[in-house]
């Protein structure tokens, strides 16, 4: 069996590891996943208990998630490709710390305004939610291109799946209407350079349902229900 | 030169690593920053670009921060201690899984809680994001306590730098008081065994300036001015 990724749509963080994968040459299928309604309901649960996405199925039926888990697994099968790095060098580090602070700060700063987005509230109490996300949003922004100074990638010298995942969850300021990505003009380089790039055109396709044409090892779709008869443990 | 690591008090998630070296054994000094003067002032920046901690500056002067990376960086040097795991292995994705888990959700679901500590706000939009903090204080906990059920530690079947991690922020529930601990049998219970374990004792006694007696290689503290002139680069 070849492992198959959990990918939610419209919009998931799941569309950097969709990327990672291309990127790894590794076999690999994927399923699709709806959010809010099947990603959070009772049988999307024996794939991921906390209900989230991406979550991936490893060849012998054990399910793992979270990004960074999911993308520290695919480089440790991918070391010789060059986008993740052995345990002990340098370079494991550098990407294990821009991976922490797109997962926690960049990520998080858009939490509050996804929860003003899904959920019906009072004007001013979600005024309030909206506030507090844009200026961590601009925050982020400001910090990400202070930290991109003089690289052309988030490690520097060369893209690694810091740069898938960034990829993923860049974007979603634009789906929120947050700042103008321009006045960041590292930070919009990168995200430019990353559109031209051709797993990041197959994943935007996979997610839009148009034509994707894998440079990778994908083989195909499978359903949700395919994929629950391979369940070993949602470990 | 022995690694030292810049934890920051009150109450910073650095306690995490601080258990996590002292489990290690490895050899190490501390550097204490007081938050949130000095880690958001200019003189801390060189240390830690986005101005948190922990950061960790390593024997040849090179730093690296976010909780996630330093706990992934003594796992590859301390393998044999069962506390990180190596590449490849079912053990390094659980861990990592839990932990990018504990550092997204949980540690997330704080954050609003702790930006109505630190800012002037006026009390309707106070009240706002405090409820909201309330409400994802409340759902990682039962989520926390359902991915445990069964299991003594966060992996199961052993202590982790999960647990040593989880040590660090569970704490902050009481800091804010949000929650009952005592209504999440499973995760009040793992909670209360960690307030046992060595390491954490004199974790905590290092923040609070008490005797604390090492069960590992702490070496001492060193002052920032000392620390300063041991950076080789902010990567």
């Amino acid at each position: 069996m070849t492992p198959i990724l959990f990918y939610g749509v419209p919009e998931g963080c799941s569309f950097g590891s969709i990327v990672a994968l291309e990127w790894s040459g590794l076999p690999y299928r994927l399923n699709r996943i709806g959010m809010p309604d099947v990603v959070s309901s009772d049988v999307y649960r024996p794939i991921n208990p906390v209900g989230e996405t991406p979550s991936l199925m490893l060849p012998d039926g054990r399910l793992m998630s979270e990004s960074m888990a999911i993308l520290n697994h695919i480089a440790a099968r991918s070391v010789e490709k060059g986008f993740g790095f052995a345990p002990g060098t340098e370079k494991f580090d550098r990407l294990n710390q821009m991976l922490a602070f797109l997962n926690t700060s960049f990520f998080g700063a858009f939490s509050p305004l996804w929860y003003t987005a899904e959920h019906e509230m009072e004007p001013a109490r979600k005024q309030a939610l909206r506030d507090y996300g844009i200026a961590n949003v601009e925050k982020v922004h400001a910090t990400l291109e202070r930290l991109l100074s003089g690289r052309q990638w988030l490690l520097g010298d060369g893209k690694s799946f810091a740069d898938a995942y960034f990829a993923g969850i860049a974007r979603w300021n634009d789906f929120h209407q947050v700042v103008d990505r321009r006045k960041f003009p590292a930070l919009n380089a990168l995200y430019e350079r990353l559109q031209e790039d051709p797993a990041v055109r197959f994943a935007w396709a996979i997610e839009h349902q148009e034509e994707a044409k894998t440079t990778g090892g994908f083989l195909g779709h499978v359903s949700l229900d395919e994929a629950l008869g391979q369940v070993k443990s949602a470990a």
